[in-house]
């Protein structure tokens, strides 16, 4: 099941760059791992800003909701969630 | 290149069955060969709502315009554009 | 999986009463069959306004936006869709 | 009497991770008790987000708001509310 | 049981004044009956537009919103309800 | 001369206990003696907010302006003022 | 006591242009004679938009009021109001 | 050239207090200063709230934004700016 | 002086397609017209939407009035606009 | 290909004057370079506000989100990101 997700990251200006460094570390690994496993379907960077706009493949809302918590950086995102469904003009097998 | 587009579409209450029938037939011809061509890369519906969430592949600002003024809707849509790019936390070669 | 869902009526005013009633009988009468399967879980009307707010529990997306495209109303409605999930505090069986 | 209420909470980035601890315990705490007097009649977690949507049922007005103040979260929270009533579609006895 | 609602009349331009004068005749004969029988305790008009600010006086939800939609021109006016309460600070027992 | 008025009250999360409830002590004896003097006409809570709508009833904008200033919580406010008028719907010989 | 007032108007494209060209007139008419008397102290064109910004000097809301809804535009303009005082840096005589 | 202006002031909470009384005194000086030699040709309080409506007269857009970066509260303040015109109903030789 | 104007043009549906098409030809004659000139400085095209953003140079704000007053699409397009001045980071000498 | 961007600087206050002295340094001289390579095409200041609109020229979007997260100030500023193209009424051969 598709969920279209954007992020928007705002880190307080007062983390210290270890602290954020290390969250940006750990983000980063984790959305590797998602994306290897097939959940994070797409990533995309939004052009000129500090934001996401992200497809993810999970059995449901529950799924998604505990995938987005355990993002390193979810207590510093602004996240919203549009439910996706397959588009009768589709002819893309990848877009189900 | 990659762009983000929302189209929400607002046919006129007194637009006649018949006509609307046509453009519609009309928009998913034109929305099957612009996939497979590879320029219309995933269209997906969004739930409960008459509107779609796109992504185009085409060579810039130019193309894209010339592509979504050629879709027999675009007087009666919503659109709204986002120039993506790659994101240094993606790890999978399609979202190029 | 549960789904809020809100949708606000906007009937046209040029739209016959005859036209206007046989809607939303045949809405009524959908609505009550599809609370008696469960699917359409909660109904309530918003105070002061021709809108409600629901609460539906389907397998998913796709089955969530075939059941709004098939309300007689749909096409006069401005529906907005919020994914939902089990809140850790919830004690209750039935808010599964 | 029923209310639609929507909880966003917003705790501030400075605050000890003990004394939210603490607030959160507090909050489910009560939410437990609430939930089984039943005045705290449903609670969903919204997908994606530090927030949730409620049904409460009180006799009225002051009992809501008195019911919301008492909350530990209270002083972290966006809180908007909406005055529901019966549906005349409605064919649930516990939509009452 | 108070709450706190603005009314903003939109009568479509294509309305006879025939229709338009008895509209408001038999709104502001209801009107008057509700004053005095105590369940529209107040009613203002908004400097420079056709907007109402009201605080009406009922049981609860369920017979706020039967007044509501029991007025002529219910089906023109932009409705929005805010449930009031019994202030801490207030000393005056008329605002009960 | 009637005023509508809304107030949002937002006090800084870093402003000791003490000093808050002095602030909410001096603004309740003041708001009690306005009220007394019939310049603070009504005064409500709205339900599950930390806010108020007011009537206020003073010769014209300047005395409004000094009477709003007045009030010890008034940096701490978000304050939103709405003339208002008599209506020619209402009988309430208190609504002038 | 001065009042800042913007109007934004929006003729119906259906409307005759003897029907509009003899409102604006009217229009016209009246606001020369209401700055001609004073009551309409300011008045001045937004650059680029079918709309003004006007200063009014009157006795009260109530007159306020009763001015505008007396201009031939009344029913085609949106109008904001939002009364004004005495600035404390200001040493000119003419804005009180 | 006239600009419609709005001015709306928000000092951190935690500037001292002593340095707040000398910046608005400053700005005292200049607006008086701005006034008396015309640049500033109207200047007034929006009733219940720190912000202005002001009125510039000045050569162009660059004289305009040289004069609002050159007030001691610049950077405390959010400001619009709207471009006014001569409007072909005033009669006032003022307005110009 | 320059300024800058974002134009969404709104033709309304039932607008028959001979009156649009010459609508249309008398603003591009204008607009190159303008642009010849120097006072229409630039005109491009915003992708995926029936709206442009353009600088002007003209003397000021009566002028800039008068011109857009003057298209021949004024009546069916949303403008905004800002004005503009040199910025002390440009060092480009065509951005006067 | 040209992109509309626009800039609003957010220093916090709390920032020492030397670092933000040196930050809008770094600023400056990189738009100087950036404007004498051509990819910085126009850059003018929003009159009243600590603003900017600019239009890039860049190969696309990747170049695009590059050049502004190369930017001294990119932590402090909100960008918003408007893709462009050749209007069909423009004569102008440096609009391309």
């Amino acid at each position: 099941m598709l969920f279209h997700v954007t992020m928007e990251v705002q880190l307080p200006p007062s983390m210290p760059k270890d602290q954020a460094d290390a969250l940006k570390a750990e983000e980063k690994a984790l959305a590797a791992r998602l994306q290897e496993e097939g959940s994070w379907r797409h990533l995309w960077r939004v052009a000129g800003q500090y934001a996401n706009v992200s497809i993810f493949d999970v059995p449901g809302n529950e799924e998604l909701h505990a995938l987005l918590m355990s993002l390193p950086l979810f207590p510093y995102m602004r996240i919203e969630v549009t439910p996706l469904c397959r588009h009768p003009s589709s002819v893309r097998t990848g877009d189900l």
